[in-house]
């Protein structure tokens, strides 16, 4: 297939390699230009603006980092609506708002374009060897069009019907599952740490016994071993998250202490310098706030 | 060996069948009489009281519903610290409070007679089946001592060093991961719900991506099929651990607002009408607040 | 003085009639043209668009429901923006964000007409009676000018500084002091309700006590007398209230717990059905989730 | 009337003095002696138990610490049930829990002797003035029988009814009152001082418009002075009542977010340092989690 790709930060820079591996024609943009090197090597031709790369494709993918970036290089002046052609698809795999995903849906509408979401869940790694998990919704014909993307980036593609937003909403929640985690483990840990079990070993029993998940291995490791600088992914990317996520509850009349909490966690994180750790060092508060030294070091 | 049992709950017959069936030989007492029959009848002794359960035994496990009955059954009149020979070991299996867990310590030391804390996770039937998760602390000489046990009633066992009392902090921190994990799922599912992804859905994207341990499946299961009735374990045990959590907390000084949280919950499913469900139930709290019904009967 | 006046809710109709009384020259714009008639007959001219309030005038107070219709009204085509003369004064009074309060700020430093902020504390009567309470934020020489204006609507006149957005995040706090109070109130009525002692005897101790303020005596006779229909002022303006002191909060990475809370409880209550009720009814959330009816008649 | 005063604290010996004052028989016990001598010069009779100080009182006046000690010296072997005649009053003033004051009741009951609870809300300089404000649940008669007593020590009493423990949960409830408004100020003075606006002045706008309860006022100075040190009222009295509140909270199935929040930022201010401050210093919390300076001196 003739495909476009906008935005090549480190997911995305991933998933256009697989679909250049599975064969599909490739035009990649992304702001920082150089990004995209490695890609035109192999293969891949490089767009100036969204738009060129939109201009020909049956699909274009977009992969960006927040809200205002997905609505200005989708729908400023030389941006991917721009450019695609009526009846093509914009498939967005952003972490964005419920509420910009349906204003790219309308104006996509407007623009006799089409416009699915397919948000995925996994770290770059898992993007560079097409073992991400993602998440469709689309009308169903847009989701029978853009299979043999997701074959190419996905181990495994969730479907969620025809209201692309929905694919939005659920990418929110599985991040706040892992943030809540984080914290559910930051608690434990500080409370045993102070009753004299350390959290290596509280973690080597929640593994082992009835919470051996990703998000309890990954993320319970990262704590353990305090591995949160350089960071994976940072601090502030949570904070928006959050934010997105509160404000879809918000506009669905959902409370949600638990993501309330996380929310102030965060805040509080960054308010107290730990802004550019990785995002798992949310756990770090449940410590402060027991009186624990924040990490091993001492000097911290 | 020689092995007393006291208390034949659920979780207690299926220990006390598997310690049978390793040869050991068992005096077994339970303030209702009948549940020990099927026991007598596969070869156990049936005492009158704790203190005759533990008479002659090496060891004496005690399974129990909480702190009241734990001290009552060893350090009342005829309790097991009544019978118990100098040098024997009381192992005690229930969950119960940090400060209880220390005060059986104290009175066992005091009598020459030995302590060690035995806390185990799971349900009864991999209790009825040697499955369970052993978290095990005493003193090296005494863990050496009760391995035949062990073996016996679980898996495996994770050893957490000398102070019996860490068993217990241990036990009562993931009984409140399992119950946040609970919320946690609760406020997704009801927020997803609202936005048109039912909770069957979400469910399965989380147990086949990140979110696969048991905590997720087993209590996401119940949550999505509504299967709080009857009850696996009741609403007022899971408040009980948590107002015990609570109190270790406050002890060693560590804030827990996620476990304040817990508490609320439950507190709000009891004073609503739910103390007679299941605790998976306080997932409702976060449907009913977002004013969906709290299931799929109107009419409850 | 000539002075333009943009809406005339129950907030502004009473400040409008103050300065004409005052014996300002006033031109009166309202979206319902009908709530300008009273203010018409008394010797105020209606002006057809924001833009031809502004028109002559030398300050132009606006008094609107929120951040869009603030800024509809003051930047939109026919916006107080394009008609006020250059170095005029546009007073915002309406409760909104920071972020639309420097918006406005922006937009009228570049047409050199001069912007503050002068929001108020007091209900429709206080108003309608020059009692309001008045915090200033402005350059001290736009204070200055203002000053006959404020003697007119307030009793009193807090200067906040220099920056007009200083007066919005004041505003937002003072009402965020009014709702936490009410949560405040809630829990300790529902908790000695259940205990025995009746919420009017807790009001009567509290306010012949340390609790005497008109926080406390205002909102609690409304909990007390349970006189949230019709509403004062509604559940949805809290919440949006709320919603932008949360955002002001994340602009400043300030954690607020007890804004979280707040803010779910008003979720809470406009998800279940009070949507139309004052927002002191929040202090039901309390009395509900204790299990208590939520007011005294039974078929609530 | 020959009255017994137990327990001799800042509160404790202005009351006694003004029962002197208003020309009471007065026999007086503390377990530091010399807290007595002053009241023993003005005419007190100093008594060597509590059992001595009730062996001829008409009323024994309790006045001390918490739940442990006002058990040990009421039901211990010389305490006040152990002297006090049938048919005499012990009035209880403690701040203790619902449950301790239960357990006297039915201990008094059971030796034939009268039991009433008369909480009280005001600092030590207004028991010394006799202007304190009291709470008082009792028997009918014994509510007219102690009248003299409380027209000594305060300015208005408000009846509760005839269980006891009615006076004790009113009494944790204006003491959570009290934490919760700290609290709330923290916040609120968090986040203006982060927008420029200072804790003082947000402090004159808020007690000179809706919020100047002598709650806002008294503790509003405290924290905008920083005057913290030396204590007032210590940390840990503060988590003590907090956690008795709870307790009763928990009893009675009455969810308390915000009393929960209460308690975790009492814990919080324990474990990381604050313990020795007056508990207004709670209010520091919200500053932290937000990266201010704690308080003015930079080396704090």
């Amino acid at each position: 297939m003739r495909i476009g790709f906008v935005g090549l930060g480190p997911m995305g820079v991933g998933m256009a390699k697989r679909l250049l591996e599975a064969g599909h024609e490739l035009a990649v943009f992304n702001r920082t230009q150089a990004r995209a090197d490695a890609l035109v090597e192999q293969g891949a031709r490089r767009a100036g603006s969204p738009a060129e790369a939109a201009r020909n494709a049956e699909i274009v993918l977009s992969m960006l980092a927040n809200d205002d970036v997905v609505a200005e290089l989708t729908l400023g002046p030389d941006g991917i609506a721009a450019g695609l052609p009526a009846g093509a698809v914009h498939l967005s795999c952003s972490t964005i708002s419920v509420a910009t995903s349906r204003r790219l849906a309308a104006a996509h509408n407007e623009a006799e374009q089409a416009y699915g979401v397919a948000t995925v869940l996994g770290r770059p790694p898992a993007a560079a060897s097409g073992q991400l998990f993602v998440m469709l919704a689309a009308a169903p014909e847009i989701r029978a069009r853009v299979q043999p993307v997701l074959s190419a980036i996905g181990q495994r593609t969730f479907e969620l019907g025809d209201d692309p937003a929905r694919a939005n909403l659920v990418k929110l929640s599985l991040n706040f599952l892992i943030f809540s985690t984080i914290e559910q483990m930051g608690e434990v840990f500080a409370l045993n740490d102070k009753g004299g079990v350390p959290p290596a070993l509280v973690f080597e029993i929640m593994t082992n016994s009835f919470f051996n998940a990703p998000v309890h291995r990954n993320y319970g490791r990262i704590i353990v071993e305090e591995a949160f600088d350089p960071a994976g992914v940072g601090m502030r990317l949570a904070a928006k998250d959050t934010a997105l996520l509160l404000e879809a509850a918000t506009q669905l009349q959902v409370p949600m202490p638990m993501g309330s909490l996380v929310r102030d966690r965060l805040l509080s994180a960054i308010a107290q310098g730990d802004a550019e750790l990785d995002f798992a060092a949310l756990s770090r508060r449940a410590r402060i706030e027991a009186g624990l030294p924040p990490g091993r070091e001492t000097d911290d």
